[in-house]
């Protein structure tokens, strides 16, 4: 994993992936108290950052790995994005998503032609079902974090964030990313390390689900306790990747978390005045920049905005908040 | 009003205005029936596409004009547009609005810094109430669209769905465009007649407000009925521009109208695939390309997705059509 493979992938989603804008309001800045900038990533194919790292990993298969098609689990965004990928290229897949995703998730994965196989957060371990399946199919299986292929295809929106930060302005600051398994931070850590390494990244995770916040200061991969729950189901992962944490541990500045009822009222300010539609999950690092400044240093504050695969009663919701 | 005029805009724009993303989904497409690129304007600072046009008129303003201050009229946004042009360039504004318009604008015109003066649209000639102000205040009027900096303006848009469009390999198609007083259509017609002459300008009207599309099969300005009603708040004009008029007659296609029902069903498709917030008026291309196919030459469609400053319940009606 080096910055050599983000170069790659970006070579490889060239035409594929949208050059997503990094927006910008006065009255974001004014309630965050500081400038805050927003890479809105929801604006890319499927609706999350994850396309990136999907494309990545299955345009690289070989031919005979795509025969056999692929295997991935995913709460939905991931989910999409390869489904999406393995559409456009031709290579047939099966998702492995909770029973308790959202539905528009669920059915957009379908309408991508993917197959869709439910398994039960509560008693089943979904990294056992796919791997299970795998076998079955001999399918190849993309993970949702913990692959090289996929942090270097989320680390080709770090290289976007370095370019357009420099454009704007910010070479110094802190980079908050949504954070679940800690693929999309990892591969964005790596890309500014070399572009820019005034930005310090640091993950934002939910209350209850600071796996990767609390194994930071730890020292050692920890878990979450079980049976939480969160309504921002896109970042819920158990544990930092083997991956992700040594990353993590050389790069990352410490962890923040938000509550849901932050992460909600970011959803509804985004909608208000940055005219972008997130999910909850996709607006933990955003709800860290609005609610969480005391625990920032001073100066400019860029956020992924990471997704907005969400239903229209949790969208409600949100908006009911403004 | 030539090309040169819309270069000359960009350059007052660099490093101001958002490169706004060209966005598709799959899902648009299926039920377009053809592939469709969405210009999204909403991400444009103050969410609307009329950022542009107003800081290419307040910017190019003498320092002694500047000191007189800038009046304007506008349903809400090109009334942002300006007030945050005049914000950041130190010029004092005024906006006349009408007493119905969207909460969402009027708070965010106020929160620019300008001074909102109502008018009532039954009774009182918008037009007339800001000239009244400017001779009182001797201040200088920047027109919602019948100005050759405000075309100009909003023509750099144009240049950028040229190069994204060619970027896609879109080289003919339909260009639609959200018109109200056709400053945006006709600023895009320049462009495109320069950078993409295959791609033909089709203005977009809500039901009851077809002024410039009846205007163009009359050959000349007609006006609208008085009295109407729309959800299409921000291109409810009553007669197409002066200046307007004659780019329209020379390089637009025929126009189209969509009705209220099909704008809404647009805004909800547009946040259910493109995590975009739009409003009614700003959705009426994009309605047109969804369900006013049959009218449509075959082959690729552009839309200009042109504002989203839409207040909550309109937004709830929206979601409620999915």
């Amino acid at each position: 994993m080096t910055y050599d493979d983000i170069i790659a992938a970006r070579g490889r989603l060239a035409g594929q992936a949208v050059m997503t804008p990094m927006l910008n309001a006065a009255q974001i800045d004014a309630i965050a108290g500081r400038r805050v900038l927003v890479k809105a990533e929801c604006l890319q194919r499927t609706g999350s950052f994850k396309f990136r790292g999907a494309w990545n990993r299955v345009s690289a298969l070989s031919d005979e790995e795509r025969r056999r098609g692929v295997v991935a689990s995913s709460s939905g965004n991931h989910a999409q994005g390869v489904a999406l990928s393995c559409q456009l290229l031709g290579v047939s897949a099966v998702i492995v998503m909770p029973a308790d995703a959202p539905k528009a998730k669920v059915n957009a994965t379908r309408a991508y032609g993917a197959e869709v196989r439910f398994y039960d957060r509560a008693t089943e371990d979904r990294d056992a079902v796919c791997m299970a399946l795998a076998q079955e199919r001999d399918a190849v299986v993309v993970p949702p974090f913990d692959d090289p292929y996929v942090i270097a295809g989320q680390g080709t929106c770090g290289l976007e964030i370095a370019a357009q930060a420099r454009e704007l302005g910010v070479e110094q600051g802190t980079m908050l990313t949504c954070c679940g398994g800690g693929g999309l931070s990892s591969g964005i850590a790596l890309a500014l390390e070399r572009d820019a390494p005034g930005l310090t990244v640091r993950p934002v995770e939910p209350e209850g689900f600071d796996d990767f916040v609390r194994s930071l200061v730890a020292g050692e991969r920890l878990a979450c306790a079980a049976g939480g729950m969160s309504v921002q189901d896109a970042i819920l992962t158990s544990m930092p990747g083997q991956l992700t944490f040594p990353i993590g541990q050389r790069l990352f500045g410490s962890g923040l978390v938000v509550s849901d009822d932050e992460a909600l009222r970011a959803v509804g300010l985004a909608w208000q005045w940055l005219k972008i539609v997130l999910e909850p999950g996709g607006a933990a690092a955003l709800a860290a920049a609005l609610f969480r400044g005391a625990a920032l240093d001073a100066g400019p504050v860029i956020v992924t905005a990471s997704g907005g695969n969400v239903d229209p009663p949790m969208f409600a919701r949100a908006m009911a908040t403004l």
